[in-house]
């Protein structure tokens, strides 16, 4: 959930100044338009990592826009009054009315973060917690509310960086407060936490932003695009109740540095090291599958990847070491008929492999948010509220002991072109290229966006996504393998 | 939220055989559609308490329509395949594909029902529960899925009676299971938690129907009627999906006996006897906001009736007693230009008394499922949802110490009349008379279901309905103060 929050993104300093001044002007434009219309108030929360710059980007805001249509609340330590009160009081006061717009700075979600990551209760009262913010949203959605989510994160080696860059600063030092020194204690706690929470509370009509924090100029240009475009989407809606979607949660290519683009594509295996790795890893997975351990929990792998990036060849590599009564593929194509007749994640769950079992998943129900999503097969809402209900889908299968592994394989585009026209050649593989492979082809940077969203908000602490550098086939392979038996291993670890 | 369904509610043979032969015909050609539309599917959910009809009902349901269109599943113990899987697999594979229906008899409020009332864990996880019931409820509607929820309900009283009546009779003491001895032990709690579970499930795209179970006549035309008018409005909605809000739950006048109509309104006060007992609890209600024990607690009185059924003459009493520093009167009419900009509760939030003190609304939140319903100042979206919204915000004034009261006064026409009338000849009282009243008095049956409805969605064990016979207008004022100490005084009983 954090992976592309985490790459150092930053936008050089001429980037942002030439960026700027027609971001702030439509800004204002927008929030105008908010008061004349009048119809909805904006709701705007600031959640994330101590230090990511949650601050500064309040101020910014503060003096992008117009300072008088925006009502900033900060909410710390109850006051007397609020004590005497029902807890959701102290939010309702501070309600911002339609056509205004209010920043809720230390909210409802750091308030259960805190009391969890203390100690102060556990998971089921946490998730109680949760459960208070999903209805309040759902019911100012539903009532015409804009809100957006914002949580900037820092990973654990910038927050450290920052820390020590300034302890010995004399002339910034007090910029660290007790919070920083504290939570680069908690930091771990706090991001795990942080993702249950996350992960249950992202909704279509209120979803989560994640925003890496390290670089100023980034951070600011990308929280500014995000208010505008749903500011605008929302203006220029007829309707707003019924918890309208959000615009689709599109500004990952900001620094065109999406989390694909991070991948070092270079690595490689000579073939014999190739030869005895695969030998090694699969010789694991074999014993792993056939450990009394295993008795406990299922095994899931879910193949998705460009085209051409070599899923089948992987998983033949998978299945290579297994006896065929542990396993079953299941091949992911158009729906039947009789799947048509049902909600869309009941194909999948059909499959399920009981206790001891393992399922392949070539290509899986995140089809949902990348090829119906790109193509147009679904309609928007049906795949913004995928992500949820994916994540949901996923917590049901790892309490149950299903140890799940996703794997996007990734090519570059030259590469995908070499192996089509490689395809072409080769009598026995010319059934694998297609009119519709070369067409999807044209949709590259599409499913690039597809892929980063999928992977900000279905990579979770339960179910990760692992990403495959897939120029070279031998790499992929055994990185594959060794993914999968790595997991096995930490579910045995922590039973 | 079960008080109308412990009125012992029957229709006479005659009736039942009447209509009987019509109903059925409308659902066979409803289920044809179904079928023959293929657009969604049906899921009726089978809940509530042992010996109420439960089984009688899935029988007949299956009698009247085409079985070979409806499918019952039991959910009883799970299966060795059910159990090797995560628990939700085994309802993913019972479901009903689109056009056809699935009756799931013992689903997942059983499950959650019979591990919290034999205490294998508390209340946060009971939540937990919920949480992901509404969660699998909200998708499978969110893909177009129509679902009923039934809960067929007895009175401890009624339920004892069937019992032993059955049990000394040899030819049906066998109908007795043992489930049926154990739940006469356990009534209150099942009945405690499934209130819990109802209230907060019963969801506008999504509601719980709560069915008397004493009269197999009076039962089986309410669930054949619900069943017709739920599917004939989803039939011939264009859309079915995102969450379309059930027809209008109203089928409470089936028996031409509602709550209200349930009530004695003879009882009456002498004039000394009215003396007397309104200084006694005028003394004992100033002494109980004296008590310190008090300071832990707020109070809220909500008052509601129909017109000229005495609220203010009520109120004048219950504050007669009191110092004006301890409670303020919040009189709600129409809404201001701030509170209009604001989301529904919002006017109520800022009125929320802090601990101690004592706020009184003459009229309330209510006015959403009341007038706002009847006269269409809002969407009927706007209103099916305020019920949940309503349960949510009582929940959270309880769990935060508010000790809340809710008093409708209720009046005959009869009685109205001649007060309206009365009101015309007195000078004074001539302005609390207006043509709005008379037209409000043509309204009389749809405001009646109206009140019917908010009782049974919103009468909860945390903030019970008091419906008060207020013919007389002594008695009536008695009944409320009342009410209000013993509510103080059950609260202090909890500290």
């Amino acid at each position: 959930m954090f992976e592309s929050a985490e790459i150092g993104r930053s936008i050089d300093k001429a980037t942002f100044e030439a960026e700027e001044p027609a971001l702030r002007e439509a800004l204002l434009e927008a929030q105008y338009e908010l008061k004349q219309q009048a119809r909805f108030p904006v709701i705007v929360l600031i959640n994330g990592v101590e230090g990511a710059g949650k601050g500064e980007t309040v101020k910014l805001l503060n003096e992008w826009m117009d300072p008088r249509l925006i009502q900033v609340s900060t909410f710390d330590i109850q006051t007397d009054e609020e004590l005497a009160r029902p807890p959701a009081w102290r939010y309702w006061r501070q309600l911002p009315p339609k056509g205004r717009m209010g920043v809720f700075f230390g909210n409802w979600y750091s308030q259960m973060l805190q009391g969890r990551v203390h100690g102060k209760f556990k998971d089921a009262v946490l998730d109680q917690a949760i459960d208070g913010a999903e209805r309040l949203e759902r019911m100012l959605c539903d009532e015409g509310a804009l809100i957006f989510k914002f949580w900037f994160h820092l990973s654990k080696q910038h927050m450290k960086a920052r820390l020590e860059a300034l302890k010995d600063d004399p002339l910034h030092s007090w910029r660290i407060s007790p919070l920083d020194w504290q939570q680069s204690k908690t930091y771990d706690k706090f991001v795990r936490y942080g993702e249950r929470v996350l992960r249950r509370t992202s909704r279509d009509y209120a979803p989560w932003y994640v925003v890496e924090g390290v670089d100023h100029y980034y951070r600011s240009l990308t929280v500014g695009r995000i208010l505008l475009e749903g500011l605008q989407a929302a203006l220029a809606s007829p309707q707003r109740t019924q918890l309208q979607p959000h615009a689709a949660p599109l500004v990952s290519s900001l620094d065109n540095r999406g989390l694909l683009a991070s991948l070092d594509m270079t690595q490689a295996l000579s073939k014999d090291d190739y030869k005895e790795q695969l030998a090694t890893e699969q010789a694991r997975l074999s014993g792993l599958m056939r450990d009394k351990r295993m008795r406990k929990h299922a095994l899931i792998a879910a193949f998705e990847g460009n085209d051409a990036a070599g899923k089948g060849g992987a998983i033949r590599r998978v299945t290579g070491a297994l006896d065929p009564r542990q396993y079953r593929i299941v091949p992911v194509a158009a729906p039947t008929e009789e799947e048509r007749a049902q909600p869309y994640l009941w194909r999948f769950w059909r499959h399920i492999p009981a206790r001891g079992k393992f399922t392949i998943f070539d290509r899986s129900w995140y089809g949902r948010v990348l090829v119906e999503r790109v193509e147009g097969f679904c309609s928007q809402a049906d795949w913004l509220r995928a992500y949820g209900e994916i994540n949901d889908f996923e917590e049901q299968l790892t309490n149950a002991g299903v140890i799940l592994v996703k794997f996007w394989l990734a090519i570059d585009q030259q590469t995908q072109l070499e192996r089509f026209k490689e395809r072409e050649q080769i009598p026995f593989k010319r059934f694998k290229i297609t009119e519709e492979d070369w067409r999807n082809r044209d949709k590259w940077d599409d499913y690039g966006d597809a892929v980063g969203d999928m992977v900000d908000r279905t990579s979770t602490e339960i179910a990760p996504w692992t990403l495959i550098e897939a120029n070279d086939k031998r790499f992929a392979r055994v990185k594959v393998l060794r993914t999968i038996n790595e997991a096995i291993e930490a579910a045995f670890a922590r039973d």
